[in-house]
């Protein structure tokens, strides 16, 4: 068995954007922003995950199935967590437990299915060491942008998973902002229904 | 035979820079952004095209080979010709005749092997018309990422390949800055000694 990493797994435009302009509350993709999202909805693994059956069993379906059995925890921010758990409902599709960086003092909230979001007030270091507690010996995922700027910079990001869309959005949230100089190694490349799935290491002093 | 393009081919980091921080003359590729084309440096067919002998025969070089063999004309802006007339020479590594955009009036600069510079003053439109006239079936490459971003936003871009190096530079200057929503299809993937080549083609409505 693999040893437990810290990964993050995101789609991105060639240009860099992970949401489009206007990207805000209602609008969580921003403008344009879906396209980079259009190759995961109709698969198989991905419609199971949010409880929903039918759908695609091909190459990119295989990709999302692996990263949903290597899932053992989730760290998010804040935001990410506001604009998400309406639309996540009862059973949000993580069936893990959610490491939510925040400043509010607040008691783990349980959702059906397995998820629950556990609220962490004193930094990332913390939340991580939370995090692989709970996912044994299963990987941590980071999500959203600027959470994994933070674990980026921090050095504490293992894995970078990429699936690269080959449009250009022009403006809007950027994945990579405000991160220092960063050697990767590339441990995969697959290319896919018109994505490219880059899968990189982070190469530690 | 291939129909004539509009090409750019550039190398890239993770996070979308082409050259790195503090990018200026006298130190144009920017604080580390020598890693960007150090894929290139050693290869058998770059060299050759720069008077050198020896080097690499691999599959990268022979990227690199096709592309020299399409090139019939480059377009390029004033700074890149201004930053690059020293380093190149008598003998600049084009070979093909270099449009270069700029509102200086100015006579034709005919270096040794092939390369003519030929100052153009009214716009990209008519740099591209004389670029295409000068490389009768072959490609007109637009070099320098400003030019790109211009060419990209007339529409005038065919072609795109992105060679992808497996680092963040965290600063720098961005290929993709300032462009509009472009769509692209993904033409070819090819994954080489820790770089990966990404052809695209600019969907056109």
């Amino acid at each position: 068995m693999a040893e437990p990493r810290v990964t993050a797994d995101m789609s991105m435009s060639l240009d860099g954007f992970i949401a489009g302009a206007n990207a805000r509350r209602g609008n969580p993709l921003g403008d344009g922003g879906e396209r980079l999202h259009q190759w995961v909805y109709g698969l198989e693994s991905w419609r199971e995950r949010q409880g929903m059956s039918g759908g695609r069993a091909n190459g990119d379906a295989e990709i999302v199935a692996e990263g949903f059995a290597r899932l053992g925890a989730v760290v998010m921010g804040r935001r990410m967590f506001e604009e998400g758990e309406e639309p996540w409902g009862d059973e949000p599709p993580f069936h893990v437990s959610v490491f939510v960086l925040t400043h509010e003092m607040r008691e783990p909230l349980v959702k059906k299915g397995g998820t629950t979001f556990v609220f962490v007030n004193d930094g990332i270091d913390n939340a991580l060491k939370q995090a692989r507690a709970a996912a044994g010996d299963k990987d941590v995922s980071i999500a959203g942008a600027s959470t994994i700027q933070q674990f980026l910079q921090a050095g504490l990001l293992d894995e970078l998973q990429i699936h690269l869309i080959p449009v250009l959005l022009g403006d809007g949230v950027r994945l990579f902002e405000r991160v220092g100089d960063t050697e990767l190694e590339i441990t995969r490349v697959i290319e896919s229904n018109g994505v490219v799935h880059l899968g990189f290491r982070v190469v530690k002093e």
